[in-house]
């Protein structure tokens, strides 16, 4: 019925160990392995950025290594083939981890802008790169905070890449669903909801000269906000150096008020960008004018249960107007 | 996009609720909603199955009452407008709760398999009677059972059912699925999948004359099982007195192994029941032939992070072969 499900069972526990309850554990700096100095406690490193220094030593700003414990690997082909009427094919792709800064901090809007701007450029060197493989259909970006968002017990700042060798589906009926509304209307639909929130107001939380950060009208989960790029692209990639300067003071600043407004909630935010294609050709041919990149965030305050499983609707209990409001009286330095 | 958010602002807490931290209560007997004698704890009951007594007084044994904190309120017309680019209607719906015992019992497979069989046919009831309005598009029930699935801190034996006024996503994606492969096949899919599971027998689970329980090919939750009757039905609500007793049997047994070899998980089950429909009209015009109902039970071990909400994809550690070896060997009286 179209859906993939990746069957990690190298990952695996025995049953019983899915029994144990989890509990946040917050490791000491010593012994994390994301820490600077505890470079051997990661597989060695695929890229970073470094003040001073050799490879997998001290003296890096940014560093991207391979997942010890990935949900896809690199090696090998897809071999696509059926398994009586199911369909298989071998997980291949890639996970990384980028690790965010050098010392052990979990707070995302306690680094610098200039630290920020580090996270966001080496993510597009990272997608730069990883796009010259055609076996990869999708680049994902994501970041888990707090063991109710998925994250693992390290709580040194990071986040992850995970590479796909088919286009997700939720990617695929965000990318249609934008395509639809340009095939009618020709017009880009995340420039047509920028302009209205902008001249609206009421939902917007924060705007600088490269982005907008707002409230959207249809949030899946209280206290979401949506970051767009006011240039029109598909392709995070083609994020600027000043841009990635202005997403890095919106972050730092959104970010400080969603921690101190809502008591250091979990969440995720996924990065939203065009899938690898060959320019121009096939059902993607309008990507480039319908498709705009942006950033999700998604504070984990409350549980999905049987009905949001079940229909696919979300029950948000707190309107999007509220939300905006709530985002811009809470002021970072309180 | 095709997203409906329901926004529930009258259920809405203030910001500063969200930040506390959830915790798991089990509620004295004495003061349960659920329990026989508080029957005034909740609002008037709509249907009930009793031994004696009148109505919203004890005697009961399932009893149905209408949500004091409804996601959708049955009143009024749906109104569905356009708000700027957006599309929004009223939250028109049902929201009723499935008491499912009068005593203070939290755990399904301790209940007689009689009780079960209340159940299953009180859920029979209320479809068919909702049905009769024509606003309701789906009806979906559900079962949200410790607090990682999303459920209150009301322990008592419940399930929810919610009417809504549009088909969800979710379910529509799951007929279109349904529909594409008997345009192809000319064969319900489910049927092919019963007759190669039990065939294969390797993710079989559980069966008797009327249903089969067996761990899914693609299973997006570890130790997920899906339940179908054997005889082929869109409708749930078509089940005979006869396979409700097959029902309640096989879910007593499967409750207990799930109970007893995974340490009392947290889970939801979902009932996947064809929609509301003109009989034999538009788009849905071989759903007779081509849905088929079942019972989708999903132990909520694991988080979700950024990876599945960005992709659509599930990472599930345990192979359904696995997971049937394990159920089929973890014995109930252990």
């Amino acid at each position: 019925m179209g859906r993939w499900v990746i069957i990690a069972a190298e990952r695996g526990r025995r049953p019983i160990d899915f029994s144990l309850r989890e509990k946040e554990t917050l490791p000491l700096s010593g012994t994390c392995p994301f820490c600077q100095g505890n470079e051997a406690m990661t597989p060695p490193e695929i890229v970073a950025y470094r003040k001073i220094g050799k490879a997998n030593s001290p003296g890096w700003l940014v560093r991207v290594v391979p997942s010890r414990n990935p949900v896809l690997r690199i090696e090998g082909e897809l071999g696509r083939r059926a398994v009586g009427i199911y369909d298989m094919m071998n997980g291949v792709g890639a996970h990384e981890v980028i690790i965010e800064t050098p010392e052990h901090q979990p707070h995302l809007d306690e680094l610098e802008i200039s630290q920020l701007g580090k996270i966001f450029r080496i993510y597009r060197d990272r997608i730069l790169d990883l796009k010259k493989d055609r076996r990869f259909k999708y680049l994902l970006i994501f970041k888990n905070y707090g063991s109710r968002a998925g994250a693992s017990t390290i709580s040194h700042l990071h986040s992850q890449l995970i590479a796909t060798p088919v286009t997700p589906k939720r990617v695929k009926s965000e990318l249609i669903g934008a395509k639809r509304y340009f095939d009618y209307k020709k017009r880009c639909i995340y420039c047509d909801i920028l302009r209205q929130e902008v001249e609206l107001g009421k939902r917007t939380i924060l705007e600088n000269k490269g982005f907008l950060a707002w409230a959207p009208f249809a949030a899946r989960f209280p206290f979401e906000v949506w970051i767009i790029p006011k240039r029109h692209s598909p392709d995070y990639e083609t994020i600027s150096d000043e841009e990635i300067n202005d997403l890095g003071r919106l972050m730092k600043d959104l970010m400080g008020r969603l921690r101190q407004g809502l008591s250091d909630p979990p969440y995720n935010y996924i990065l939203h960008t065009g899938p690898n294609r060959i320019p121009r050709r096939g059902y993607w041919s309008t990507i480039d004018d319908d498709f705009h990149w942006h950033l999700e965030i998604m504070p984990r305050l409350t549980r999905l249960g049987g009905f949001e499983w079940g229909s696919g609707f979300y029950i948000n209990l707190t309107p999007p107007e509220d939300v905006a409001k709530f985002f811009r009286e809470s002021l970072k330095d309180v």
